[in-house]
């Protein structure tokens, strides 16, 4: 008899996770990213997409992920299909990565505080679409991005974690677009991380705590 | 016949300006302080208080600086007398420092875009009354604070500069406060002395550039 392997960090006892995306998922590529070089600790089990076109899922299946395209027209069936599958692959969490379709309470009741979606602003600041504009044309001086738990509303669940970016004079939507992006791709893979740590506890709409293992 | 000196930066051919206070006046105090280290590029000529009693008038007594009374209960009138003395003073802007009345158009339209307020938040997000205190209750992971031209709104004019403080898990509404309180007093003087240099340009509500002279 061979002597006992010290355990080891495997995808074999990581948590599962889905990723949902409607278009390019550079998001979630930066998740891939980080799981291929063993800096998440947790395992992206599938992507789903509403969209049967979306670039993103060429480029998941290049990382060798599992893909599922999931009509959402209809989307109480379409987040019953989703619910389905994550249950199939055992995901415990979904992380919305450029999901472009407001969650119902179908699907967040399923997953309560472990669903969890990005944005490029610093919250509650600029929530909806296009909030690096907004950001812009309000005038401010500083935005970045947060991640937060969703709920029913517009990008208004608890804040998880915040990254600040400047804004610069000569900033326009694409460049101010393109250094939030660096910081959201960090930001996500440290949040899947405390997700997957358990490090996260909503008390009261708020995290009030990320206790330190 | 002696030679001639060079210009030097001195009172007497700086842009004089007003500060109104409410209180203690800890904004208005840093300003007086940067002023007698030579810190700051414009002479803060006269401090109004709205309330006869407070503390911040013998703050700035032990300064030199001349002080009045102005009652705001009729704020019309309150106004009318701020413009006369700013008049009589020569001041050239106006600093809110912790001014517990909201601005009406008879101020604004006599100083336009010539009176500044600081703000403990980033705005947008938390405008009004409390601002430390509902960034806690949100659950923000950075908040910080704001310089703004006034405009008839709450906290809503042109944003000028801002500095991010982070939000910590212990914070209380006094802990974030003061350290939030010690990035204003900063701001406050950086963004005095852009006024001093004439460095703000205002476009369609937003500034849109600082010239670098």
């Amino acid at each position: 008899m061979e002597g006992e392997a010290p355990a080891e960090p495997s995808l074999e006892n990581m948590k599962k996770f889905l990723i949902l995306i409607s278009g390019r998922g550079s998001n979630m590529a930066a998740l891939l990213k980080a799981c291929r070089k063993g800096r998440l600790r947790a395992e992206p089990a599938l992507i789903i997409s509403n969209r049967s076109q979306a670039p993103g899922l060429e480029a998941a299946r290049d990382y060798g992920v599992r893909t599922e395209f999931v009509s959402f027209k209809d989307a109480e069936a379409g987040e019953q299909r989703t619910i389905d599958l994550a249950r199939e692959v055992g995901a415990e969490f979904i992380v919305l990565a450029g999901f472009m379709r407001v969650v119902t309470e179908t699907l967040i009741n399923a997953f309560p505080n472990r669903i969890i979606n990005i944005h490029p602003s610093l919250l509650p600041a600029f929530p909806g679409l296009h909030a690096q504009k907004q950001a812009l044309e309000y005038g401010v001086r500083v935005s970045g991005c947060t991640t937060h738990f969703v709920n029913t509303g517009v990008d208004t669940g608890p804040i998880i974690l915040q990254r600040v970016v400047e804004v610069k004079p000569d900033d326009t939507e694409d460049t101010l677009s393109a250094r939030i992006l660096e910081q959201e791709h960090a930001l996500l893979v440290e949040t899947v991380n405390l997700l997957a740590d358990d490090r996260l506890h909503v008390v009261n709409t708020r995290i009030v705590n990320i206790s330190r293992n």
